[in-house]
C-alpha cells in the first residue's frame, strides 16, 4: 500500500471510532468501544437508579440479576455444563497458580505441569508452594517455539492434575491441541486465550482466567470448575480462593468487584451480538493469519514459533535491525498504534489481538509495518 | 419540618446532583459525584490517548505515574511515615482476614482478637486457620453495643499480634481510642473508617481496607504495613498476599485492578480538593451527630448502641413498629433514598455516612424521616 493510501486507511478508521486509539496492549487490554460507551452512558445512574453500579449492593436485586445473567451469558457463550461451577473471584490467574493446588491437591501429593514459557513456570513456580511438582514437558531445548508433542509427556495417571498454559501471552505460543489427560483432570490457564474460539469445556476439570485481555478490566478472575474438584481445599486455602466456598456464595463470599463483573457481562452480551465466539474465532484467525503473513513474506520482521504452535492472541516480532526498534514504536504512536512495545523478558514488539481489536485495526497496523518496512527496510 | 418543605429540599438537592439519587448503600458505597463525572468524561479516551485507562498496560509509563501518586496523595492525606509500605492488592478485607496471620504469624504462635460483633468474629474464624486465636475482648455480653474497656483485656505481650475492627459496618459500633498494645503491633481492619477521620497511623502494625467504602469501587484493598513485618511470611502464603513480594514489585507482582486504582487516585484528589481528612471529619461528625440526634429525640427511631460507641459511619436504626419497615423502605425508595435496608444480620434500618455522602442529603434523610414519624408515629 502506499503511503497516502496508508494515511487513509488509518484516518478513516481513527475518525470513525471517534479518536480512539488503535490498541494493541497485551492486557489490561483493548475493550469493545460499544460495551465502554455502554459504561460510560450509564456511569452516573445506572438503569435509572441515580447510582453508578459501582454504589450498589452486590446483594441487592438489581445487582445480582445482573450476576446471574453475566453467567448464564457465560455459560451459553462457552457452552458450559451444568455440572460445573462458574466462580467469579479476585486475584487474576497469579492467585490460581496458588488456588488450584491449594484446592484439589486433596486428591494426590503431586501434579504435572507442562512448560511451555513465561506463564507455565510462573505457574510451577508458585504451584511447588503446596505440593510436588513434576514438569513432564518443556519447550526450553526448542527456545519455546513449540513444545515436545503429547506422547512423549512422561503423564502421572496418580497426579492431583496436569496443568498447561494453553496460550503464552509473552512467547506467542499457542497449543494447536488440547492434552489428553485420560482421568487425571486437566487444569488450563486460558488468560489470553478464553472466549477467542470454541473449546470443548468437558475436556477440562478446571478453566481459570484473568479478565484483563478477553473478559474485561484487570480485577476481575473467572475459574470453571468441574463440581467434583469442590470441597477438597486444605484448610489453610484462603477463603476467598476455596472454590467450594465462593460456590456456596454465589461468588460472593466476599464483596465481589462489582464493577468489573458489570463490564465483564457486557462484554459477554457484545460477544453474543457479534455472532458468539464461533463468529469471533473466524474473525480472530483472519486477523492472526494476514499479521503473520505479512511477517513472514517481509524479511524484514521476523516470528520465530513454529508455525503450528503460533498464537491467535498475541504476535510478538522482531525488526531485522533492532536498532530501528525505537524508531519503529515512535512512529508508531505518532500514527495512533499503542503498546506494540514486547514484553521486557522477550523484547522486540508484540501485538495483541484480542476479540476486542477490530479486523480494521490490523488492516491499519499491516498498512503501518508495510510502509515502515518500504521506508526502512 | 413540613411535608411541603421536606418535598422542596428533596426536590433541590436531587435537581442540584443530576437526578443523582440519596445513597447510603453500606458498600459498594457512593463514590463522589465529581469523581464519577471526571471516569465518565475519560472514560473512551484517557489523558487523551485513545484508550481508556483500564485498556493500558499496569506497566505503561502513565499508568505508573498514575500509582506513584495515588500512593503519594494517600501518604500525604494519612500522614502515613516512610518506614510504612502502602500496598494496592486485590480479595478485600477478607482477603487480609488469611494474609495477616500469614505474613506475620512467624512472630509468634498466637495472636490476640478482640471481638468487636460481625466483622471482627468473621477475621476470627479466618485467622483460625493459620494460628491460635485468643479472643481477649468480646462485646457479645452487651450485645455489642459496646466492648469492654480495655483494662480488662488480658493482653498478651508475646502475641504475634493484636486484631481488632475500628468500626463494625454492621453493628454500627466504632471504637471511641486506639488500642495500646505497648510492643506487640496493633492490626486494624478499617474497611469501613479509613480516611473518615484522622489517625495515628505510627499506632498501628498493619492497616487494612478494603476500597468499596471510602476509597473506591469494590475490588481494591489497601494495606499499610510497617516495613519490620514485611519478610516473614509463611511459606504456603500465596504470593499474591505476601506483602514483601507485593512490596518489592510495587504492588503489581500480578496485574493490578488498574480501573479501580484510577478511580481510588481520584478520590484521593476529591479529599485533598475537600481540604483533607481533617476537614471530612468535621462534616461527617455533624452528618452523624444530626442523624442520631434524630433519632434519639423521636421516641419512634431507635439505635441501642452506648453513646461512646456509636459509629460515625454507619448508622443502623430500628422503627417502633417492625411492621412499618417495609412500608419506610418502600416510601424512601419512592423519594430517591436508596440502600437503606439494614443487613439481614441486623435487620431494621442503616444509613451509611461515608465521606462521599453530602451532608444535604443527610439533611433530606432527616427530613425524610421525621415526615415519616409525623405520618406514621
Amino acid at each position: 500500500m502506499e503511503t497516502g493510501k496508508v494515511k487513509k486507511t488509518i484516518d478513516t478508521t481513527l475518525a470513525q471510532s471517534e479518536a480512539r486509539a488503535f490498541n494493541f496492549c497485551a492486557g489490561p487490554a483493548a475493550m469493545p468501544q460499544a460495551v465502554l460507551e455502554q459504561a460510560r452512558d450509564e456511569l452516573l445512574s445506572w438503569q435509572q437508579s441515580g447510582a453508578s453500579v459501582m454504589e450498589v449492593s452486590h446483594r441487592s436485586k438489581a445487582f445480582i440479576q445482573l450476576a446471574e445473567e453475566s453467567e448464564q451469558d457465560l455459560r451459553e457463550l462457552m457452552a458450559i455444563p451444568d455440572d460445573y461451577a462458574v466462580l467469579f473471584l479476585q486475584g487474576g490467574a497469579r492467585g490460581q497458580f496458588a488456588a488450584v493446588p491449594m484446592n484439589i491437591k486433596g486428591r494426590a501429593r503431586s501434579a504435572d505441569y507442562i512448560d511451555s514459557g513465561h506463564w507455565a513456570q510462573s505457574a510451577i513456580q508458585e504451584a511447588r508452594r503446596y505440593l510436588e511438582v513434576n514438569v513432564v514437558a518443556s519447550g526450553q531445548a526448542q527456545g519455546f517455539t513449540c513444545v515436545p508433542g503429547q506422547d512423549k509427556w512422561p503423564l502421572d495417571p496418580q497426579a492431583a492434575y496436569v496443568h498447561y498454559t494453553p496460550n503464552e501471552t509473552i512467547g506467542g505460543l499457542e497449543f494447536p491441541f488440547i492434552p489428553d489427560t485420560a482421568q487425571v483432570p486437566l487444569v488450563a490457564d486460558m488468560s489470553s486465550s478464553i472466549l477467542s474460539a470454541p473449546v470443548d469445556v468437558r475436556r477440562f476439570g478446571i478453566i481459570y482466567a484473568g479478565a484483563q485481555k478477553n473478559i474485561g478490566p484487570a480485577g476481575l478472575t473467572l475459574a470453571i470448575v468441574r463440581k467434583d474438584l469442590l470441597g477438597m481445599a486444605v484448610e489453610t486455602c484462603p477463603a476467598i480462593l476455596n472454590y467450594q466456598t465462593q460456590f456456596d456464595k454465589d461468588s460472593m463470599y466476599n464483596t465481589p468487584p462489582t464493577f468489573a463483573w458489570y463490564l465483564a457481562g457486557l462484554v459477554f452480551k457484545w460477544l453474543k451480538g457479534q455472532g458468539g465466539v464461533q463468529a469471533v474465532a473466524e474473525v480472530n484467525r483472519r486477523k492472526a493469519e494476514k499479521l503473520y503473513a505479512t511477517i513472514d513474506k517481509s524479511g524484514f520482521y521476523h516470528n520465530g514459533v513454529d508455525s503450528q504452535w503460533r498464537s491467535r492472541m498475541n504476535v510478538p516480532f522482531t525488526l531485522a535491525d533492532p536498532a530501528l526498534d525505537s524508531r519503529f514504536l515512535e512512529q508508531a504512536e505518532q500514527a495512533g498504534f499503542l503498546h506494540l512495545k514486547g514484553h521486557k523478558a522477550a523484547g522486540g514488539m508484540r501485538a495483541s489481538l484480542y476479540n476486542a481489536v477490530p479486523e480494521s485495526h490490523v488492516d491499519a497496523l499491516i498498512a503501518f509495518m508495510v510502509e515502515f518496512e518500504r521506508r526502512h527496510g
